[in-house]
């Protein structure tokens, strides 16, 4: 199989979804519409809204069609309610894009829970991927790293833990522009006798397997910042858990730090002094540099933008998707998951749908 | 059932576990000495080594006891390795002095691994506890919260996450001196239809009990560092990731912050003028100032020092374990979970031990 590059790509935009607001969402869109001439967008949402917004923006008029909605998925709703309105809902209609090949990738900044269900039902897990994954970057000490699941299953087992080191360093290869990623497994200690029976047995798995990534086996939570794995892998519980536990000891840190700062005139001088340096050490930490998680594994692309991300982090997101449909994230997948299995033919038996 | 304090705790030390070595865990041993005048304790290793160090100590010489042994747990020792040594080894013998009443404590900074199993095996559970729990102090905005299962338990059901909350909630009476310490279970979400099966079960169990605590539901990761909650709940997989990517984030934000201020000779002088506001931002988060990990739920007292402590940290963790001997902790969680189990019948009937 070979992987065409797709040129002109159709990103469909969930305008209403996120904090954000249409015009700054419409804002973003542009920057991406610049970033990427021959990409088209599909805008849904609020017509008269995105009309006024458009109204500055003449590059991305030319480029995009408008879907009007009334309908907007709220933070509060259930991904239950979210699933009743999956065709008149902004965020649903643009998932349903992807589905009917009018788009290539979905963009939205609502509700996680909703999103991820939408998706779900909407565009079906690809063959030989029993569930989808959440997948974003974190910033390290070197280069940034591919996290996955981040929160789309609470409970994993092996196979579900191969299948996401494999959609994660086909993640890699695209956003991180790497040939072979290190992939490691996150665990509890980086001995073998280690963690639970579904991580041990995915480690034997990928141990012998022949795939694009270089496999380091198990990697601990206080390696996760030091940027020596490419890709870390885990459920969703534990994932989400480390994502907000470094959020959280981030803001904590800077925290401290502002803290220590006002602590007397002299320290007020000395960030004075340092502020250009400090400016770029909250540059390096934005989550807005980071953003874009990916639903991975489905028959189409999601991208979560992060609810309180700026115009800048959803432009990035946009950006994201726009890579992974242009380097056919997809159809990567896919050709790994046959290798893999094509190699382990005891898997391939077990596993292969009927 | 009162508890009555005991007022001369006897603690047993592993002198050769960790990296400081005997002269600087005996060091140690002497500053608990001056600030506990009531406390003894029982040194178990290398009698050569002891001696020669207790010759410059001569408050801890006239108020400790030596055994000597040759044999030490090495860090890469595995728990099956350790357990064959259980009398004959320093870590081994300090435990066994627990059990035979002759310490009210042990504390070792040896290898987690072989410590919690050479615990398990002499000490066994305290009645109506089914599994112990590895707890600590983290550092947070506000006072430091208690983390547990840290790793003990690599999965947890319902009954043992709400032994945990119990157990925490005595161990942070005792620690953080409160009345009713704030107690939540770490969740992907804070809504309650988020998180597996058990965390949801524990939930219902906690909320309804008359316990002496204030039970506040799910806590997400990016909350811990915030200080909201004292007692922070979550099977050992979940918890060793969230305080290790906690470390790495600390580790790395540090790191960052270190190269910004090397970046120029402005930012030299920032640091310069700033560097006794940044000191106490690195005490604040120094290891060494929360060290002490505690095995709760034992039929005695286990204080695990983390392996790379320094003096003052070691001296901490012995601390710990002489705070709480003479609070009588392991009465407290006892006469906590008869209460428990005397207000909800159901649970009294089905978990009661035969």
């Amino acid at each position: 199989m070979t992987v065409k590059p797709i040129t002109d790509p159709v990103i469909a935009i969930d305008v209403m979804g996120g904090d954000a607001g249409p015009a700054d969402v419409l804002a973003a869109v542009d920057i991406a519409a610049e970033r990427y001439p021959k990409a088209r967008f599909r805008l849904h949402g609020r017509e008269a809204d995105i009309v006024a917004a458009l109204g500055k923006l003449p590059r991305l008029r030319a480029r995009a069609e408008i879907f009007h909605t009334d309908d907007v998925v709220l933070g509060t709703d259930k991904p239950s309610q979210a699933l009743r309105r999956s065709r008149t809902s902004s965020m649903g209609m643009a998932i349903q894009s992807v589905k009917d090949g009018a788009a290539h990738a979905a963009v939205s900044a609502g509700n996680t829970g909703a999103l991820m269900a939408l998706s779900l039902f909407a565009l079906r897990t690809m063959d030989g991927i029993d569930r989808p994954a959440l997948a974003a970057l974190l910033p390290t000490l070197k280069n940034d790293s591919v996290v996955l699941d981040l929160g789309a299953n609470t409970e994993c087992d092996t196979e579900n833990l191969v299948q996401f080191a494999i959609m994660g360093a086909a993640f890699a290869r695209t956003v991180l522009g790497l040939d072979r990623p290190r992939v490691a497994l996150l665990n509890i200690g980086e001995e073998e006798l280690k963690g639970t029976g579904e991580i041990k047995d995915a480690a034997g798995l990928l141990r012998g397997a022949d795939l694009p990534m270089a496999f380091q086996g198990f990697v601990e939570g206080d390696k996760i910042g030091q940027g020596d794995v490419d890709v870390i892998v885990t459920d969703g519980f534990s994932g989400n858990i480390a994502l907000k536990t470094a959020e959280g000891t981030g803001k904590l840190v800077t925290g401290l730090l502002a803290q220590a700062f006002r602590s007397s005139w002299l320290t007020q001088i000395g960030y004075f002094l340092s502020r250009g340096a400090l400016r770029a050490l909250r540059a390096h930490l934005d989550p807005n540099a980071h953003n874009g998680a990916v639903l991975l594994g489905l028959n189409g692309l999601v991208v979560k933008s992060h609810g309180s991300a700026n115009i800048r982090g959803i432009a990035n997101a946009i950006g994201v998707a726009h890579d992974l449909v242009v380097d056919q994230v997809g159809e990567r997948i896919a050709r790994d998951l046959a290798n893999f299995r094509a190699h382990r033919p005891d898997i391939a038996d077990a596993e292969a749908p009927l």
